[in-house]
């Protein structure tokens, strides 16, 4: 049976991580799974336990060589994907590692929330033999961990490709591969989707924080609060290495995001002191136009009609 | 059979309104309700159908004195209690209506979601032999209207109450009122309400729309929302009316929850763009703290041990 890859290392067995082995494995893609993390480290044994991954090591260079492992005396073939599934901030020590051990074409990819940063990571650190597509599966959720992860986490998820004009075939293998896992890719530079995730997801992170430790100036209000408040507060429960590595890493898109929120509040806050009901009424009812839109867009598109 | 009340005015027959007529009704906790709206509305003819009411009318004075009404040609005793469910804004006129048709005795409460300003409007308009006591039930949705009402929606919904200081009987019949529709009741005085939900109600309601607005800046950044998105901001979408009702109502202490918010905002945006890590970290990991605490607070609590 042929399959797009042979020997996939996937680096870092939190819940993308072990997400993606479950859902390579389900979809046949590749023939060999290594999972890299650190050693006796209880995520890499969950992964292996759950059949995420078939071997294991705490060296990425070596496993990416496919050279014999502790617990797996074969060699396997040289990676021909790597997928980097850890914090974002672990990226550049990674790329130097694996670069000596990298076999000619292969591709390296990821799964990490901002992408012009890491573009510039893989050309700064990565050989010329191996293509750097960076990719963002936009799943997950306020868990963390491989006890949290399900082959079909990327199923009918957005999935955001950077193309790597150097390497269009690259390019369509990753788009493929994220297409056979379900996923709903659309493919966009670095700089417009790092904008993006800003405005979408970056900037809801924060003010989600922002409003509980705002709550929390009021202990008293806490514990009246409704499931409205923690509802709308999900996000502030997700990993802290995770987004401190994402407002990092995006930090220009995301404080150009938060200065157009705060001109929007600063509006706001001048129409409710003025009493202004018509202006407080434009800017619900513009939120609530715009949200509905988003809905009707996510709804299933009817098959087209005979005629 | 004893009943708490006889007759029940519930004016405004939309999401609230109406469930509290079905919820009225299941406990058996009042002979006869009658729900007030405008003639021909859809809401009122719904509420009857769905039992939720016994008599309409459009005439709240009319209604609460329990003469014939169109429909219902049999007198009933005068409403001993009478539930505003109408927007906020609505209030001053429709107390103003009922006070002369209010019977010695009868109590006025409310379900809106501010209780300074409401107080302030019955004192100004209610006349002496009638009681307001000011209520709160913390439940509702982004629906709104008669069809998405339900019987059990007070069931666990947090409910404040506003003690009348000058009739201590009204405010324990609506307190045991609202615990027998299953509320967890709460005894507040409004202007520390009012500062509780600014926190933990409407400020999150504003930044939700602001969010959205925000995004709406970037419109191809809109396609690719993911969930989380739409769950961040979901109360965007409620109604609008209301919902300018209560930032004009609550005026004062939302200005305060948004600087307060605004502070947070400033504070965390300086650790970004100043790339701090720890304490990026910090204000992610309070949050996140106070967060699952809130949620261990909603844990049913385990039945005393034998000891």
């Amino acid at each position: 049976m042929h399959r797009p890859f042979e020997h996939a290392v996937i680096v870092g067995c939190g819940l993308l991580g072990t997400s993606l082995g479950l859902a390579l494995r389900n979809a046949a893609l590749v023939r060999t799974i290594t999972g890299v993390g650190r050693r006796g480290s209880p995520s890499v044994k969950t992964a292996l336990d759950r059949g995420a991954i078939d071997r294991t090591s705490d060296d990425a260079a070596r496993a990416v060589s496919g050279a014999p492992l502790d617990g797996s005396p074969a060699a396997v073939s040289p990676a021909d994907l790597i997928i980097l599934c850890t914090p974002l901030r672990q990226f550049p020590a990674i790329m130097k590692a694996i670069a000596p051990a990298l076999a000619n074409g292969a591709i390296v990819t990821d799964v990490g929330s901002v992408k012009s940063q890491v573009a510039q990571w893989a050309a700064a650190f990565l050989p010329a033999q191996a293509h750097f597509v960076g990719s963002h599966p936009m799943a997950g959720s306020e868990q963390s961990g491989p006890d949290a992860a399900k082959p079909d986490l990327y199923q009918n998820a957005p999935c955001i490709i950077c193309p790597n004009p150097a390497a269009p075939q690259a390019t369509a293998r990753i788009v493929d591969l994220w297409q056979a896992l379900g996923a709903r890719t659309a493919e966009i530079p670095p700089d417009l989707h790092d904008h993006f995730v800003a405005a979408i997801s970056h900037l809801p992170h924060l003010t989600a924080a922002l409003l509980v430790n705002t709550a929390a100036e009021t202990p008293a209000a806490l514990a009246l609060a409704a499931g409205g408040f923690l509802d709308t507060t999900r996000i502030a429960s997700s990993d802290i290495t995770m987004w401190t590595d994402i407002l990092l890493t995006n930090k220009d898109a995301i404080l150009q995001a938060l200065d157009q929120f705060t001109n929007h509040a600063a509006a706001l806050r001048n129409a409710i002191a003025a009493g202004d009901s018509a202006a407080i009424a434009k800017t619900l009812t513009d939120a609530r136009q715009v949200r509905e839109k988003m809905l009707d867009r996510r709804k299933p598109v009817p098959p087209p009609g005979d005629a």
